[in-house]
């Protein structure tokens, strides 16, 4: 039986806003994807995180964005590359300051949003993300999208990458994403994201949309604290892979 | 004969505004304090000026700063302590990432514009910046106006202080700066400013306001390159300074 | 019976962040402080609330604020005063078209936080605020502090006033708020804050922490609507009122 | 011989940063189209070039941004039309409020940078734009790049348009600009600049790249104050077409 890593967005909350609930989060995943100021987080809420991050013994990631308070870095930006470069280097960068102020240090990136999606079939913005990576640590790791081209260009650049799996969305046939703009595309039943999660981390497999069992090979899973369902899905798949005595460790 | 640094503000452009003329001070300076981005500098323009920096040997501060982009860090703010120690942290770590990428990096810090004056006599952000920059790297050292009460607050926290003068500046009789507001604060003779600063590195003392000579134990001078004028009277002060056999040197 | 006016903040929600049940609080009050995009609120958010207050015909204020997002508008902010008249015109303008395209219009002016406070007795910033006010509209009103100098200020400058209370606080003997720092400054008992506030209806009385019975003239109350427990007050308070005969109407 | 409008982008500055020299290019130009804040412009330097303008009789246009400071608006970004709609609106508002403090009022909408030109042919996001202009005052007319799709969508809606030209730009075959992107792209000999504007006027017809003759209606030409160069093209323009008989007027 192997080991899998869960993975979940923290510190989107900015000044006065609070956004998911980040202790009850931390009880479950094994790696933190801790916002840098860009779409979400504001430094000592940032600081609080990795604070408790740190105590729990959770990996840290810097999950970098389009710099899009207002949007969340949800909404696509067409930044020309040189400067999306430093603006990835400089999120990572103050990430690594209050990571080592907080006794915990970044061990991966993730990107965020609209970056995440763009930068997994877009090969400007990637190349940017990914040099930006290697410029300022090239021990860090990248999480993609599992059965992306990122996976191959990141490599090609000699950045180690993570692919991680989605427990709440459904697959297509040729293992990317179901759009979230078609019904289906969010999975709420925690004992089917359970069992299809451990289906993953035995087989190495998924069942698409269409009914296809497809190959998607993830060494971490992507689960949501943004709201108190979110946190119970995710509590329980935990318990669910632990009950199967898979192992829960972070990738970094 | 001793040596001295000589500092300036750089990376302070934003985005499609540019300020002032990095590469021209650079060729004076041994110190560089370059903004962080919360009062000034984008990520890929601070970038820039810390690859022309490196190229050069110049020394890298953090000039960190109130969160006012459109205040320029120079209205008071009345932060509450902690977070502001988180806000420089951020700053700090956020340089030394985007140092790194460029090939140096971050030696000191220095506070910039109404933080500068605030933490010279307010205990409390004082601590605060103090406590951030022991936390992210107690080997940084902090730049402080020099006669302040902030260099016994570093000294005694452990955080090694570097004293500033500035050149273009008069002093009171008390060692603290003339009001910007009074006639005569500011200096505009290159000759007088560079008698004064050959004064300062020989014998410690400069000329009060009202003739009396006081002493000014400094290790650092301030110059300024946002206006041609200004780049000219630090690069007469270079001049006079070297001819006048003192030695230029990076305090860090 | 006199009428009096129930004012509450809303619109202070920002992109994915959202703050307080405007919808909830918008059944309760007659006049909206809705949020201008410094210290909170995005403009498709803030169209929103307007619109819904449109609808149940709840007047509307512009709660202008510091530019200070991450701050939530509540540290002080050392602004220069024709900056700050230009921020404040710039704020109400916004909200008067965001109003505009809903179908309503903004009657009154409500400085927020830390410019509330800090306007009640610093004459330099209150004038900006009071010449804002009259450089883009002399029709609209000024929500002061009861008790407070601004009162006089703005009536001096030929600005018309709204003095109001705060349901939920305590006052000094001077009739000025407790500070929040100090314990009983907030009231949370239902009952106590809707009799306190009957009998400054009635009789333009309250009593303040040491016992005495003081005057407090008011033409709102402001209530508060960021928390399940704060709508749940304010909804008692109005009953109470309703039963003992008051009208509830704007002031604008 | 017929009269034509003159336009320019001003009051682009932000906070310590300068940029243009509006009063130069006020004496030149019959309209101004003024940033909102979103892409440049801080409340106190807008009102500032509110001021002067209105001193010199010079038309008011909202010069509408995406919201992207740090890029100058000069970057796509996928906004949904609702939060696009919006963002248009808050920023006509706040310039409608600061020109009514400076005596003045806003009669037109020009988008900027990015929005412009996706606008041009975007039909959503084209939709958004002219929604919120009609929302906030179907009085205000919307200029559009002449020869694009925009005109007409904008007719349909019952947006009233004024097509404009640029100066200084090539055209191709179509009637559409020549991408920056190309050599020859921008035109930067006065005397060709103000024969092609003089033909312009006097026939509605331009040279295209590509030597061919087409037809280019427009009620407004852009140029631009953001160098002295551009400064003196536009001044040689006026010059030459104030001695050919033309009349500059306002198109509002």
């Amino acid at each position: 039986m192997r080991s899998i890593d869960l993975n979940s967005d923290l510190g989107e909350s900015f000044g006065a806003w609070s956004m998911g609930d980040d202790a009850a989060i931390l009880e479950v995943v094994s790696s933190a994807n801790v916002a840098c100021g860009f779409h979400a987080g504001d430094p000592l809420g940032i600081l609080h995180t990795l604070e408790t991050a740190a105590a729990r013994g959770v990996a840290i990631g810097a999950h970098v964005a389009y710099p899009d308070l207002v949007g969340f870095g949800r909404r696509n930006m067409d930044i020309p590359a040189e400067q999306l470069r430093a603006d990835v280097i400089y999120q990572i960068g103050a990430l690594m300051g209050l990571a080592r102020s907080a006794g915990t240090r970044v061990s991966y990136v993730k990107p965020h949003g609209a970056l995440y999606n763009t930068i997994a079939h877009d090969r400007t913005q990637a190349d940017a993300v990914i040099q930006a990576v290697l410029r300022i640590d090239p021990q860090l790791k990248l999480v993609c999208l599992a059965n992306s081209p990122l996976l191959d260009w990141a490599g090609e650049a000699g950045l180690a990458c993570v692919a991680e799996a989605f427990a709440d969305r459904a697959y297509t046939a040729q293992g990317t994403l179901v759009s979230r703009s078609r019904p289906g595309a969010v999975l709420h039943d925690p004992e089917l994201i359970a069992q299809r999660m451990l289906r993953l981390v035995r087989e190495g497999v998924i069942e698409a949309e269409d009914g296809q069992v497809i190959s998607l090979q993830a060494e971490s899973i992507c689960v949501h604290g943004d709201s108190p369902d979110a946190v119970n899905i995710a509590r329980d798949l935990k318990t669910r892979l632990l009950e199967a005595g898979v192992t829960l460790r972070a990738f970094s």
